[in-house]
């Protein structure tokens, strides 16, 4: 029985399942759903077992162990020793569900609708986690062997709707037993239903906030004003100051290790039937797009640097007028950066920029919110994201484009410090609602998922991958 | 006997009466208070009754009257009834007393020490109105005649302190008495003691609020962010733009009209004995002097217009980070105004400069807080204020320099809404530390400032000021 008509046939106990599963309400942000998210952990973690994985472990986190919430951990070594390792990433914990009264049927009773399957959790992440159960039992059929051709790691974690604060704490602490030569993220959306597509990237990550103090009072503006530096002014240059009549961000050395578009990756972005007006609606009618000079909306979302403001305040921001200079103005800032730049290196960037043009008699400093987050990145013609590409093209039987997203996830992390390239597999959409009521997923999207993960342990395992499932020194 | 000896005859008197009135703790900004600000304006009618004034009134404000707090009027015809008007405007509310541990002798019960009397109101503005009552009499000894030689009208109101909410209403319902040829203010300061000088002008003031909007919610900057517009880089260009290189305002016409100070006024301002470092020094340790390029501290603030913003906020001002694109920013800005600027013409360049530096995509609009107070001036050159230099000069036998305030109060209404010029005749210091713990007042100075109030009379009946004491129309 090939991969295809395994899955097909057994779909429906897969959606049995799956709504088990989802009647869990493991919603990781409510501390009152602490146990049902560790209910959701055993859940997975005895299917995983029943689908045939020989290991399967509850992995407490945070410090001390159990302070965080579980995260499930399954292993099932190929039988060559010498076959590469993957880990597939996803989690088992989901959104919060308000406002409750918009939901069509309730969050935690999943129903089918014409082909959907409605509930939180559907498409983030449950469904695209348990694909891969259905996937390696697809691809031992088709093989008829006992064991798949990698070994199969999975890493399901129950906080990454509450930011993932025990996520990097636990790959250090169990970075040798995750040791891998590809990671595989299922958590991730395809560009359409019509146009399936994989995420190369995702945008990586910069917090600061600029601290501008002037007076050591306020003082009058009756008094003061005309005649001393103002800390408003100050910064209100500062922010202005941060890009050109080009939209470009004017950071000493901000764009020079960027890893610019190659001419393959724009034309395959190109393709994309993307409309830019449907896009700005979402953002509002009125809209207009805006941005650095010489690159398209999605060029820009995706695959280039951005320093926006998040917040600012100062003085006097109450009812009514009062006439003061403030002592001190504050702005919060967030880069979004991509493949080639150091979170480091932009920080130093911005502390030098805010020193070189803050004006006499006041004084500005730069904080950031943590270290900061590199842009995950796949290259187009590495060969486990060709492999990908290949499993995606037999389970989907056309071509596959290419996305990325311009936020930012905890697969940095993953990526950094397990030393292993990423590959975004997954079949989530845009329109899944996911963080909104009424959060579904397309099941048809999702036998397509466990098609394809079935095809993508052969392909992985004929891919040249270096093999050897130990971290990276 | 002469003014001079009249006065210092009386001074001990002068004093014991002052004493009593700054022992009602008329404090307007008190609600507990309103009893005693009744009762201070009961005792200053009655006293300006002893001195001789014909008509005193307690004068109701608010509306409907009495929901204000009350003023007093007085009035001493002149016996010739072509003299001219003349109008004395001051307060007889206290500002409150926070923090009262500071003080070194309670507020309400007046001490003297070395030559200065501690109290609440002692400078502000009780001993500044009371010199004018032993002035008048000084002047009547002086001359013998039983009327002064100007019709003398004095107009003491109750809420200054409070902002003078009913003030312009209270002066629109009595302009017929209130007519006058010129106005004389007794509630500013001089240069020092060894400079005494003479205020000749107060900058205007116009408030306003820029409201920029962008998409209608807030939107998540890793899916939109470097491409759309957001509110707080167009609110911040806005801000940063309102001045150019020089420090000079950049809205439009903004110094078209602007009365330019006279090679005279300069030179005087210049004379004055002013030490930037100290007056830098109040403003905090480490400030640089900034602002419009080509004049000084002094000019800066007191004779030119300027933008300052006041406050802003927008986005994300709390604890951590929050990747959004705001829907929308804020800013309040005050214009500080000089003679020669329209409040309102100020206003249409803002809404303009606005308008024309919007981006596309962003919508920003402009509330004013008010229609604005124009500026206060007097020239130096004119009849009027001659005469009080005159009179100055006479009481301290040296030449009186003039300053300005940087600051707006309510004399612009009297001048504008009684249509007559302005005198500011006080003996305030700098150093008398109004509106804070342990307010004083040069006991000396009061005196100079009824012996100068006794020549004022003389000298504005002699100064060529047109007659008729009614309304301009």
């Amino acid at each position: 029985m090939d991969a295809r008509a395994y899955v097909e046939a057994h779909a429906s106990g897969f959606f049995a399942d799956l709504k088990e599963w989802l009647a869990i309400p493991s919603i990781s942000a409510d501390p009152e759903r602490r146990d049902d998210v560790r209910k959701s952990a055993g859940w997975l973690a005895a299917r995983l077992r029943a689908t045939g994985f020989p290991v399967t472990e509850i992995w407490e986190t945070g410090d001390p162990p159990g302070s965080g919430q579980p995260a499930v951990f399954a292993e099932w070594p190929a039988a060559d020793p010498g076959a590469p390792a993957v880990l597939v990433y996803g989690h088992h914990d989901v959104q919060p569900v308000d406002p409750l009264d918009e939901w069509r049927s309730p969050p935690f009773a999943p129903a089918e609708e014409g082909g959907r399957l409605l509930g939180r959790g559907a498409s983030d992440d449950k469904g695209q986690v348990l694909f891969h159960a259905l996937g390696v039992s697809a691809s031992l059929a088709a093989s008829g062997r006992a064991a798949p051709p990698v070994t199969l790691k999975m890493l399901i974690e129950g906080e990454e709707e509450s930011g993932s604060p025990h996520f990097a704490g636990l790959l250090h602490r169990e970075r040798a037993r995750l040791g891998c030569d590809v990671i595989v993220v299922s958590d991730t959306t395809m560009w359409s239903e019509q146009v399936p597509s994989m995420c190369t990237g995702m945008r990586g990550l910069l917090d600061a906030q600029i601290d501008v103090t002037g007076p050591d009072r306020d003082l009058h503006s009756g008094s003061f004003g005309g005649a001393v530096p103002n800390p408003l002014h100050a910064l209100a240059a500062l922010l202005a100051g941060l890009h050109d009549a080009a939209g470009r961000v004017t950071l000493p050395r901000f764009y020079d290790a960027v890893l610019p578009l190659s001419a393959a990756e724009r034309d395959l972005l190109a393709r994309l039937p993307f409309s830019e007006k449907a896009w700005l609606a979402e953002a509002g009618d009125s809209r207009a797009a805006a941005g650095e000079q010489g690159f398209t909306t999605l060029e820009r979302i995706w695959a280039r640097p951005t320093a926006e403001i998040n917040g600012m305040w100062g003085g006097h921001t109450g009812a009514g007028a009062k006439t003061i200079i403030p002592r001190e103005a504050h702005a919060k800032l967030s880069f979004r950066l991509v493949a080639g730049q150091e979170p480091a290196d932009v920080a130093a960037a911005l502390e030098e920029y805010v020193a070189r043009h803050t004006p006499p008699g006041i004084e500005a400093g730069v904080t950031f919110g943590g270290p900061g987050v590199r842009a995950s990145h796949s290259p187009i013609g590495s060969p486990a994201v060709r492999a990908g590409r290949r499993a995606m093209e037999r389970a989907f039987g056309r071509e596959i484009l290419f996305t990325r997203e311009g936020g930012s996830g905890p697969e940095a992390d993953l990526a950094e410090i397990l030393g292993a390239p990423l590959v975004f597999l997954a079949v989530g959409l845009d329109s899944d609602r996911i963080h909104a009521p009424n959060e579904k997923v397309e099941m048809g999207l999702l036998l397509k998922g466990a098609e394809a993960a079935a095809y993508l342990w052969e392909e992985l395992a004929s891919a040249g991958l270096i093999s050897g499932a130990g971290p990276r020194p």
